[in-house]
């Protein structure tokens, strides 16, 4: 039988995941529903965006915060970012890396319904007991129109 | 070190976390797949199911069974919705709010491939050790046509 | 409140189940993103694989590899697989069976962007410690190009 500090070393590991989740799922959230304070929760105050093309890198949460909502939020009249095959390898007590997949249907300021595939490579630690993520490099498999599709909700 | 019961309570929210992940699986697998039984054990007797436009909201598990056997399994030939991205959020031992992404493609009954994407607010609450859901809460993003596509198993 | 074997087993039933969504997570990554490694490490040596219509059964770890490497990566030029809806019932300690869904965007040989849904019904073993996959057997709904469509990276 294991001592109570092994099982809490244990259980803090399972909770860790579950925040680590959470990151992943609440950019998502936090993107396509435009809610900026979860999506802006999820960034470390120096986190690195690596977006790759056709957007950049964005390094900070300024250069963060000025992307999305200038570039980002205009580049995609709407979208959906759906997360998953979330695989996370711990790196000590405070740090892991994620790996994930995302699959994004959405339409373009050209009125263009879109399909992206891509995965994410995200750094996570923990500051003062809280995990966000410190960076987020994306590699994109395809992201192309699907044509005659137009994206609208039910009347 | 925490004593026993603090451990025992942080497990049970772990616990607690899969069995709502479990919930919102088996909607998809019981609506997807038929199997009425594994659909009708997510609800609670009394819960809500507002799906919204064009459908409606529909209050306790007979108006549920009513509308899933009676419209919706007929309005859809075939479906497949992958639920991501979920977050929940405790509001207290035994409720919890979640919110999920759905994307779903399938086949209306006028044999056009859709595409839809929304998310499912969600209230579960744990009566008697069990938790189900009490209210889910549709919101469409998009419901539309895949122009020239059809969907049918390999041979 | 309960000793603490009773605590540890409940923690081995929750990394269990993050062992085994993983696995599932494993077989996107390394069935997609070509990375053999990873993709190897999910099955047991005497593992079966049941994709069905058009491709088969493979038994042994031989077999799965033959496919995978001479058959499978050549039949997709591309693919991302995105899992969801995991369910898992355990059968014991070491054993659990798993059903997930999965959607799945790809480019095939001949250049025809395709769209395929499907369910995976997993057999979970555990030995020595390590949990992989001893049976995944695939239940295709739709497998079909879509047309028009072109599934490119950005430039």
């Amino acid at each position: 039988m294991s001592d109570g500090t092994e099982l809490e070393h244990r259980l803090d590991r399972i909770e860790s995941r579950f925040a680590m989740h959470e990151l992943v799922s609440d950019y998502c959230h936090g993107f396509d529903k435009r809610d900026w304070d979860r999506f802006a929760a999820i960034w470390w105050p120096d986190a690195i965006w690596d977006i790759g093309p056709p957007f950049g890198t964005f390094q900070g949460i300024e250069e963060i915060t000025d992307v999305t909502k200038d570039i980002l939020w205009d580049a995609w009249l709407a979208s959906s970012h759906f997360t998953t095959n979330l695989v996370i390898t711990f790196d000590g007590r405070d740090a892991a890396n994620g790996l994930c997949d995302v699959d994004c249907i959405g339409t373009t300021s050209d009125k263009q319904a879109q399909t992206v595939s891509a995965s994410y490579f995200d750094r996570f630690e923990r500051r003062g007991g809280i995990w966000k993520i410190a960076t987020r490099k994306v590699k994109m498999y395809h992201f192309n129109p699907l044509p005659g599709v137009t994206l609208t909700p039910p009347a």
